[in-house]
């Protein structure tokens, strides 16, 4: 990992660009480091997304946590995937028209993803976790929720997980959430029109955790109140903190 | 309304019960009365529920809420139900044969509870408000939802409802809830044995709220996480105190 900017935000924040191999990537730091790490999830496009990024990052560091995130394979100025230019090509196809989106475009949207990115946010954790800004336990929070799901079955140092169940997720990954047993906390928008309900609903059944909580809220997609971000925060000082049982 | 028992509990809440012709009930006012009022629903059985009652009053008059319930008709000493006794009766029958509770069943444990019960909190509210120690906002929180559901559609001072979906309900009732457009705070259990999730899942979606919320979680009908104590406060909060919007 190779830090290539850097700047202080107005809230003693610390903000750090970073390549990862040839991955882009942000660290932001709170002024109350060394601290618990959140890897934060997106749907791809760093650039686009930097605005809700950074400004979840900076919730997090008021609450005292380090913040992470990593461009996805085939998004940003990373090479595109044919799979999944085809695959999000398909999905649009079928929306517009009113159809059903098949299990089959579904896999293909989101499998490959899934299998290329989980590698890559571990690896981050390898790189970061050395670092004497962070200490403690990691949490995942964001989407791409199915990546979410992966990490949380393979990856024994996560130990808490907020996930925004706003995409398709494959019935494998559905299959593969009865694995998860760290407490969860699932954030969905009820009247996302471009998203699943019943599915997301399928998942967080699924999931074997005996801590989960289901926040669904109105708004749209993008539309997730603003105390959500105040509830995040408490789901993981609860469950990251030093104080933490 | 006539006061009946006072007693100052530990934290500076006053308790005080009383008689509302011959309904019994309980008010809660925090130190820094005058404050906004929760009406507390419950599944009926006062006593029974005192301690529960009792602990959600103190933490919302920590939060700087004032708190009130009466007993529900039927329950605890007021005089008993044929109807309602039947159809618990039969809802038991149904549940320990595993056969699907019917609409009938539904209908007649609930519609006529409803019906006695609205009239009776509707008073308490002509009996609390002009009260000194009661100021502001006014919120439901608790069950029977279809109680909280009514009372949201024709009482115009109530303005936040926070309803545990923990029993069956009607679907004239859910019908009803398309005219609800006050903030709700819905808890549901999600692995309630005695309860129909889909049932609580279809009244969720036909709120005609725009801000409603859902927090589903586990631990069975009566294991609601100490957490959302602080949540439903949280609401409570932006939607009740002096400040809000």
């Amino acid at each position: 990992m190779e830090f290539t900017a850097e700047q202080h935000l107005d809230d003693g924040v610390l903000e750090r660009r970073f390549t990862l191999g040839d991955i882009p990537g942000i660290l932001w730091t709170p002024a109350s480091a060394p601290a618990p790490l959140l890897l934060l999830g997106h749907p791809g496009g760093l650039h686009r997304m930097y605005p809700r990024l950074a400004g979840r990052a900076r919730h997090a560091a008021a609450e005292g946590f380090a913040a992470a995130t990593i461009e996805l394979p085939g998004s940003g100025d990373r090479p595109a995937s044919a799979v999944a230019e085809q695959a999000r090509a398909d999905l649009r196809r079928a929306l517009a028209a009113g159809e059903p989106v098949s299990d089959d475009i579904v896999d293909r949207l989101i499998l490959p993803l899934v299998e290329d990115a989980t590698p890559e946010w571990r690896a981050l954790l390898d790189a970061l976790l050395p670092l004497p800004e962070i200490a403690g336990r990691v949490g995942f929070a964001g989407g791409v929720i199915s990546l979410g799901v992966r990490l949380a079955v393979v990856e024994p140092r996560i130990s808490a997980a907020l996930l925004f169940a706003g995409s398709f997720v494959p019935r494998t990954i559905i299959e593969q959430a009865r694995q998860v047993t760290i407490p969860l906390h699932v954030l969905l928008q009820w009247d996302d029109q471009g998203n699943d309900r019943q599915m997301a609903l399928d998942l967080f059944d699924a999931f074997g955790s005996t801590e989960k909580t289901l926040h669904a809220n109105m708004g749209g997609h993008t539309g997730v109140p603003r105390f959500e971000g105040d509830a995040g925060n408490r789901f993981f000082a609860r469950h990251l903190s030093a104080t933490a049982t």
